[in-house]
């Protein structure tokens, strides 16, 4: 099976962290979000571990917290010595609700609003991730208000093209994030950053893409991070204490996907950090990293329950689930894959060919299209395996159909830690 | 410009309904979905009118609710006289909150749960538009424990295939929704549903694509359905009393679109509805159709507040807003086109290229590319055209941004009709 949390029972059913899904379907409701909490408190040591032997623990392992946001994911995050990044005042919000430490958050986005800058800097977040020059002077001059000094990374392009999705790909110069390093925009901003009397300059952030499988981009971007530091020190006589390079470590989605392991992506990070600062004779900063995906995508599924089975002949078969796009708009979204499981059959053979569709009134409603499973028919229950990033966080209530609830489920126990949304909460806003 | 409801006015402000969409901007907060009433229901009336003066009012104008679901839109669609259809309990939820009539409620959907059907039967929605023989049966099992008789639709694909993009073509064989025609899953369809003691068969139903622009598709699909229940009656001897289009008339979102007037649509459905009749000797049904994105997607647009505008040399300037993809995902989903203007320049020529990125912390959030705009700098209030259908019912809350407000306009006069979401909203149901 994809992960180590995914397993069978004796009575046949799918389980992840030793919870019996069908149980849980039962127990929640359906369409349902489970996460494994021992998988992913795995996940984040072996993320701090690698940093420890690797790098001795000169480093921060930040949970990208937009892959799933939600208190207990901070709470999660923060217990396993974690900081998080967050991307919006929203995002900030929830954090803070749980009392996590502001000073291990950073601060990201291509256009926070100044409101969004006041309410980071009044909470003292660890780290503004600056994006462009507007929000530069934007975030001093509410530093200066404040009569605060705002910590600071400047987001770098680093001119990388990793060859994913379109819509992942975030560290060519043609994307909305950040500062280009090859056309001198990089250190123009760093000039800038410098006088700015209530900015503090740490160092600078870059992220190369999403759903990287492979550990040269990292190594590539070492180079290139810490060859800009250099040039910054050689010009400016400033040094950077800090470099972030952001998340974007594959997860297997697919049987045949073999992302590298997280110690060996981390590995690979560190010494061509090291050997960069070698060459380059530059001191080895604090090295931060910002896994999302990685920290909670392949250690959870979600189980919908089977409604109209649809085969026609010399075309396919449908299979209609009690969710869709709404909960899951990876597929319509990137034509994203997933496995998938018949929870209650999983021992039999995944030899059924069909179309998962969801319930909402689009055709372009798909879940995953010519994909194996067990013979599914009504009533059964389906399990989508790794669903844990971006697919609440990307949730809507398209058709008004109210939003999953999710549970976190650890060695058999399962607990709520979202609500399932009510019809009285969908008309909520309504006047 | 693009609408009647669109103009300029002595300030040189975009207008809605004549209302200022720079003030509306100021008064409420951005981002903000803004409808013109008045063009809304111009929009209801010129469907009800052409029906009134091509087919004796003998039809049902339902407004599909999908498009823009919230309470005051089922009120305005109610007291223009109009029906609507529903796709989930949550819209249902909605519609008979404000007293939506029950019996002008028609029921869509690809998988509609029990629980939904129990709802719908329960409050005697007018229409349940049957998708699926697995549906037919748990309908009529419904129906015979409340000792009720369901009247009903058969949802059809009459086989053909519009040109429009592929996610709305709904019309062909591989498709989720319905029953085919040419393999005789419709007709073997229509003999069960007659055989049943709680369902009471009154029509067929068929939806050939959205955003359509010609009339030959509706004419199309008139010749199939009235002959497809020219064959019901020959064999079976049961007589259709109403037959039910669909929606898919098309609206213009860019300048260049120029659909087909909803007269001229439903004077080309009606003509051949009648011909086809007098041909095939069948009693004229009442007709019923389902407009949605063309009752409120071209009376409606989304005003942001512009943040960073970053001109990257040789590349292409980004336009960064305070919204995004959170709050309109179709370009996202499908490409879709919008047409922009700087709402506080909009005497001022649009000559300026630029892509309109939102805020979100994905490079594919993007509202538009490569168009066109007046010059734009920080702190301009940007209007995004034509966005009443498919952004608010599609928003999520995507990096926890909460999603924005809605106000409707008539006649200058602006009213609160969603309220934006909160920071409390968002967490309100984490645990």
């Amino acid at each position: 099976m994809l992960t180590n949390s995914i397993s069978v029972n004796k009575k046949g059913n799918l389980t992840i962290g030793n919870a019996d899904t069908v149980e849980l379907a039962e127990r929640f409701g359906t369409p349902l979000y489970v996460f494994d909490e021992g998988d992913i408190r795995k996940n984040c040591r072996e993320f701090k571990n690698a940093f420890d032997e690797y790098y001795d623990g000169n480093a921060r392992v930040l949970y990208a917290s937009k892959a799933f946001s939600c208190k207990e994911m901070y709470r999660v995050a923060h217990s396993e010595g974690l900081g998080v990044d967050v991307v919006s005042g929203g995002e900030l919000y929830t954090a803070l609700s749980v009392g996590f430490p502001a000073q291990m958050i950073y601060f990201h986005g291509n256009n926070k609003t100044p409101d969004e800058l006041e309410f980071a800097l009044k909470n003292n977040v660890g780290r503004v991730v600056v994006d462009n020059i507007y929000e530069l002077k934007t975030l001093n001059n509410i530093a200066k208000e404040m009569n605060k000094r705002a910590d600071i990374l400047l987001r770098i392009k680093p001119g990388i093209d990793v060859h994913t999705h379109e819509f992942i790909k975030t560290g060519q110069i043609d994307c909305k994030f950040g500062f280009a390093l090859e056309n001198g925009e990089a250190f123009e901003a760093v000039e800038l950053a410098l006088k700015e009397d209530n900015l503090n300059l740490v160092g600078v952030h870059c992220h190369i893409g999403s759903q990287i499988f492979e550990t040269e981009p990292f190594k590539l971007a070492a180079n290139v991070m810490i060859g800009f530091a250099k040039t910054v020190q050689n010009k400016l006589s400033a040094v950077f204490s800090e470099i972030n390079f952001g998340g974007g470590y594959g997860i297997k989605y697919l049987e045949s996907d073999d992302p590298v392991s997280k110690a060996a992506s981390v590995k690979a990070l560190t010494d061509a950090v090291k050997e960069a600062c070698q060459t380059e004779n530059y001191p080895l900063p604090t090295i931060v990293i910002e896994p999302g995906r990685s920290i909670v995508g392949a250690s959870s599924l979600t189980l919908y329950k089977v409604g109209a089975v649809k085969t026609i002949k010399d075309v396919r078969t449908y299979v209609s689930v009690d969710g869709g796009m709404g909960d899951n708009p990876r597929y319509a979204l990137y034509g994203a894959d997933y496995e998938i499981v018949v929870a209650n059959k999983a021992t039999l053979p995944r030899d059924f060919t069909a179309t998962v569709a969801g319930k909402c009134c689009e055709s372009g409603d798909l879940i995953q299209e010519h994909t194996k499973m067990q013979k599914v028919e009504v009533g059964d229950t389906l399990a989508v395996l790794a669903t844990g990033a971006y697919n609440y966080s990307m949730a809507s209530n398209y058709n008004r159909i109210c939003r999953p609830a999710a549970v976190m489920v650890n060695d058999g126990q399962a607990r709520l830690i979202i609500k399932r949304e009510t019809y009285e909460d969908i008309i909520k806003n309504d006047i």
